[in-house]
């Protein structure tokens, strides 16, 4: 799976062998095969409550006034706005508890793609580049929540608003390499959390308006009609 | 989305208003729109650690000494067999530490259909059937690990290998309404989980040599090739 690593439709998992809290900023995550539920847990995550381990493609966007991303604008783009922040820490793994400070916690798991096909695939891994440049000193973090008639449309319907119409991978790729992403998915956790996917971007600052170009372009699809809940939160690396 | 309750792709989740704990044995599980992730928990259904609160669509199976499902047999169909058991406790939300001769426990989320077309799934609607018809008093929990070459594969492909070759749906529609249906997602939890899926089913005593039809013809598919773990948990009611 290493050649669908942030993929529009998904992101390459954290995989055993320890990369830190922090891995995908350094390169230290690896990329490669879809880690097993049966997989040992990240280093450095700690374990769940109960028990259990935690999901190795767990990640936690923690708001609040510490981490390595410095929040320069957030925005509700559509209903709710979150509480206001002035960093946000990006953990591998999950946080039994909000740090001093902390306001906000987001929940969400890299997991397999849903809608591309095997030839849009192909397509992305050729222009695709990997979260954690070091050039890439900008970054978004977009929480989305998408509707309930939405949720209804059975994959057939929803694979053809998301591109047949709405030409989400093909708006994509015009991006790339400039912009790189991973996404994580909040709907199916077993917690109850306020946004269905939470998607971060990076690029250099040199980019950042191509990146309002990208945003700009997916908000104007019919896709985005069904998008009930968006807040798009721009960051800039503590250094 | 009641329509798509008990499809072999997708399982009505408990709305809120207060299903009990074993509410799909009674009847009290309302169907219908899917449970958004701003819903509050299902009633019962406990705070989980951290503060936020358990999904509305998680469900906990507990294996040991106690619940309202004793275990008629339990057998690894591939891979390893899980401990053990004497009686399954089904429990809608989530289970802090395991009770008094508890020797397992497994969490998964009804969702949102992955596979199923508007057609496929309006055929099902008209036939099948919910889970804990009073009548339906043998039940089999099967928890299924599919391989990570199947989830490396696009939608595209894994909805080719799931009806076009494996008539996924077709040899489901057969069963029904005789055998009703439940699916648990556990792949995109928070935590790892030993399986991808867990399917609860229900049907009468004598309809449980049809029950074995249906996964045998299953377990004949192309899609089985992409099992690598199942074990098969028959279950008959507690009077």
């Amino acid at each position: 799976m290493s050649e669908d690593a942030n993929s529009p439709d998904v992101a390459q998992p954290g995989q055993g062998g320890g990369p830190s809290r922090r891995g995908f900023l350094t390169g230290t995550f690896a990329l490669g095969a879809a880690a097993g539920l049966q997989a040992p847990p990240a280093a450095g995550a700690e374990p769940a409550k109960g028990g259990a381990a935690v999901n190795p493609r767990l990640f936690t966007f923690v708001g609040g006034k510490a981490g390595g991303w410095s929040v320069a604008s957030a925005k509700a783009i559509v209903g709710d706005p979150l509480p206001a922040v002035e960093r946000v820490d990006i953990v591998h793994g999950a946080v039994d508890a909000l740090p001093d400070g902390g306001k906000w916690q987001l929940r969400g798991v890299t997991s397999n793609v849903r809608y591309i096909t095997g030839d849009e695939k192909e397509r992305m891994a050729k222009k695709q580049a990997d979260l954690g440049r070091p050039k890439a000193t900008h970054a978004a973090l977009i929480p989305i929540r998408k509707n309930a008639e939405w949720w209804a449309l059975t994959q057939d319907k929803r694979r053809a608003i998301f591109e047949e119409t709405s030409r989400h991978v093909a708006i994509g790729l015009k991006y790339l390499p400039a912009v790189a992403r991973r996404l994580h998915h909040c709907r199916d956790l077993g917690v109850s959390e306020p946004f269905d996917f939470l998607t971060l971007f990076d690029y250099t600052k040199a980019d950042a308006e191509a990146f309002d170009k990208l945003v700009d372009e997916l908000r104007a699809t019919e896709e985005w009609k069904f998008v009930d809940r968006e807040v798009d939160i721009r960051l800039v690396r503590v250094s």
